[in-house]
Order: structure tokens, then C-alpha cells, then sequence
């Protein structure tokens, strides 16, 4: 299991807006291989930002990889410029690899 | 859906020693109300360190809040001070709400 997951931090008063343009995106992952589940997730709250991140479980890495490849990626991502406003500087992209998984009884 | 996530900075050289660590310990959680699925995951590596996060899913906050305060809490984590030396200063705690969730097709 990989996910992938995208830091952003919301300027203080943008969050509704922020929130809306990924509720009413158009949704193109559904049917990429490896791909098992998306959240958008609300973190907490700094000086002057909300943290965000977009967070992506996989099948695996190479999943993962090939999607940032493919057509569905470009345009899943052909107007994410537009958002720049919302967020300081640029999402930080980080990876993860499940070391362990521990289920419920 | 809530996520609780601790993230580590672990010191290059130890983190096998990390991640023996988490996979050696009692787990004292699978009976937890509330409690979905752990994992331990391994990120992306920086100067000097390598980023780890334990990223535990929860139903709700509550069901998260309420195991802080809980026996079991306090049984997993009696001996979480012994492994200080493996990482950078304190593990940083965030805690994620979702407000959208995409299953695949």
C-alpha cells in the first residue's frame, strides 16, 4: 500500500473556496489501475492557514507512478493554476510507503 | 472519517531500529470503539533524517479523543520515551478530518 498525499496550506478566510473547487472538480481516478481510495482532508489550523491535504491510497509506488504518466493525470490536474490564490506557495508532495498494517478485531 | 497522524524525523542509520520498534510492540488498540486501521508508513527521506508518520484511521474525532483519555492509551504508549533517540526533537501530531472520500469503480 502507498499513499500519496499533497500539503496545502489555505490562507485563513479561502478554505470554503478551497473546499468547493475540489467538491465540484470533475473526478477522473476512478477507473485508473491501483488506484483504491481518495479523501480530501482538513488538517489543523495555524497562524494565518488551515492545513489541507489531498491524500490517495494505492496499490503500490509503481501504481502510483504510472497514473502521473497517463492522459487521466493531465487532466485531473489541467486546472489546478487556477487555485493558486487559495494556498501559500506550492503543495508539498509527499510519499508513503505502509511498513505495517494493523486491522480492527 | 478522522486520521490521527504523529510524524517522526528519524536519524539516518536508525531506522531499522524505528521500525523494529513498531513492529515489535504489543498492540493494544484492535478493540478500540471506534478504531478502523493503522499503519505505519514510510515517507519521503531529507537531510539527515527519514520521514515516518503513524497514521492510525478513526469513525469520528470522538472515538479518537476518547481513547486519549483511555487505559489502553496510556498502555500503549508507557514506553514511547525510550525511543527518543532515534528521532529528531518531538513526534508532530496532526489530526485530519474528511470532507470527501472517492471510492474506485
Amino acid at each position: 500500500m502507498y499513499i500519496a498525499m499533497n500539503r496545502f496550506e489555505v490562507k485563513r478566510g479561502s478554505e470554503k473556496d478551497f473546499e468547493a473547487v475540489w467538491l465540484n472538480r470533475d473526478i477522473h481516478i476512478r477507473n485508473v489501475p491501483g488506484f483504491v481510495e481518495f479523501h480530501l482532508l482538513r488538517g489543523p489550523e495555524a497562524e494565518g492557514h488551515t492545513l489541507y491535504s489531498s491524500h490517495t491510497i494505492w496499490r503500490s509506488e509503481d501504481d502510483f507512478k504510472a497514473w502521473t504518466r497517463s492522459e487521466a493525470f493531465r487532466a485531473a490536474h489541467k486546472d489546478a493554476g487556477s487555485n493558486k490564490p487559495l494556498y501559500n506557495g506550492h503543495p508539498v508532495f509527499e510519499g508513503f510507503t505502509a511498513i505495517q498494517t494493523v486491522g480492527a478485531e
